[in-house]
């Protein structure tokens, strides 16, 4: 058995600081991202946790095998850089983390996009492990993607192949989204657009979303059952937008096997029937039905697949 | 030097006929294509139209070495089927196609799609000969993609990958496509589509485009140029449409240049400037820009990539 691995997923809300044994996750410990204010002020405490949690299982440095991140963005996986970000951790592509990494722990040091990670521990080790033929979508504070063809995981030439479908467009008369485009996926339903999504919808200061709080789907699906108006068409179209993407992704890669995951996911029992439905209606998918799947790890898939590029 | 090929491209308006050698079109015939009746009524036409281009050239069946066909649809290359396809020769999926030019013409046999098999040629001969990362956009009666990723065409476990770039939604609250699917780029801006989209616009019985005519993007683009409001609306909704398209092929493959052809592209100069200003201003390619190119083939490009698959 290989040895652990330290895994970090720079999510956007919550950064994920874990110890990876094979499939297992032997620990994780979740702190808050604040992603605006960038990374570099995380670092030390990613630092002061990593050796909290390897004093915990009573290990050291050389117990461990290399140091994973799982980032938001476009990264370079080949020169381990963090090539483009959104406006979360606006400060990474400056931050040369494989130095630190090596100044810090004296570890190997890998780095993927957080979907394609979250995708790798999916197929590994999860519910995409007996299929070729793969896309992953992640729903949550921004909605990310990546594909596994023919049992190759897309890169492509510059490292933004099959992780963009979060930016693809649905709705092309839209609004401009945070990467620059118009009508993303991101933009028309996502964690982060919710507060603009919201203010927008007629009705607003009628509906108990205008209270002061953090909106999010889970307060969407919760109202818009207790029958606020608002709240309901927000999530009805963000069903909508979430199966148009799936449908996109499906066209694209030609998956038998679509896996959905994020924190969205894991709270919500209505998503899933929903985007099979629409699938089931509205793909061009001649040769019979793509199976979607909740994935096994909506929490640590990102983990489990970064620790796994460590050790193969 | 190769024997020459039978080659035929099934457009939705016109099919064409040619004798391919390498990367020459020795000749080519179209013939009026009449989709809507399907397919089988054409093949005695083709045959006569193949005998007499032999004839022409001084050529038997023993001079030629197969025929190829590029089909709309999804089309298994190995099986050597067309699965499904569109309203366009409905019947196509129900003919031995194989079967056909074995009995007719003792040849061997191959039929991929029509948008990949255009890809094949400006890959091999044309616009994309120095590039391994390509992806290809026709627009015409109908809107086409394909891809060469990392030097290997894109088909996918079940033929769809690549190939349904058309068939990305871009409007997902939008109407129902021939495909069953909602919002297509072909239902927004595509020329099967233009009698009803232009009849949807409002102002449309004041539009010179009510008069009894056959509607296509040459006359869109001719009345929108002399002022014709609702034309002028439907051209800049359907340079928005194609651009959102464009995007969304961009963010799927990650390709080094895009290769624009196909029945609208050649008759119009508005199109290339305009889709390249907007995937400059829109697509999130931090590495650099996407090279937007017209093909060198407008017309023949499927014909020289179905030849070419005959002969490797």
């Amino acid at each position: 058995m290989s040895k652990p691995v330290l895994a970090i997923d720079m999510g956007g809300t919550k950064i994920k600081i874990g110890l990876v044994q094979e499939e297992t996750v032997l620990s994780y410990i979740s702190i808050d991202a604040e992603s605006e204010k960038g990374l570099a002020p995380k670092l030390p405490l990613i630092k002061r946790t990593i050796e909290i949690m390897l004093a915990q299982h009573n290990l050291t440095q050389s117990d461990i095998s290399g140091l994973g991140i799982a980032s938001p963005g476009i990264v370079d996986s080949v020169q381990k850089k963090i090539l483009s970000i959104d406006k979360k951790f606006g400060d990474a592509p400056e931050i040369n983390l494989e130095k630190w990494c090596l100044e810090t722990f004296n570890l190997p040091f890998s780095i993927e996009n957080d979907a394609r990670s979250a995708l790798i521990g999916e197929w590994k080790y999860g519910k995409a492990d007996t299929y070729d033929n793969i896309v992953l979508m992640t729903l949550g504070t921004g909605i990310g993607s990546a594909v596994v063809m023919e049992g190759r995981l897309l890169r492509g030439k510059h490292f933004t192949a099959g992780i963009l479908g979060g930016h693809s467009v649905i709705n092309y008369l839209g609004n401009i989204c945070n990467c620059g485009n118009k009508g993303c996926v991101e933009t028309e339903a996502s964690t982060w657009n919710l507060p603009v999504i919201a203010t927008a919808e007629r009705n607003f200061t009628g509906s108990k979303l205008s209270l002061p709080q953090v909106i999010d789907y889970e307060l969407i699906f919760r109202l818009a059952e207790e029958g606020d108006s608002v709240a309901e068409a927000i999530r009805d179209r963000s069903l909508q937008a979430w199966s148009a993407c799936a449908i996109n992704l499906i066209h694209a890669y030609d998956p038998e096997v679509l896996v959905l995951t994020g924190g969205i996911m894991a709270s919500n029992f209505y998503i899933l029937p929903f985007i099979r439905q629409y699938v089931e209606n509205h793909a061009w998918t001649p040769w019979g039905k793509v199976q979607i799947e909740e994935g096994n790890f909506p929490r640590t898939a990102a983990l489990l697949g970064i620790a796994h590029l460590i050790n193969h």
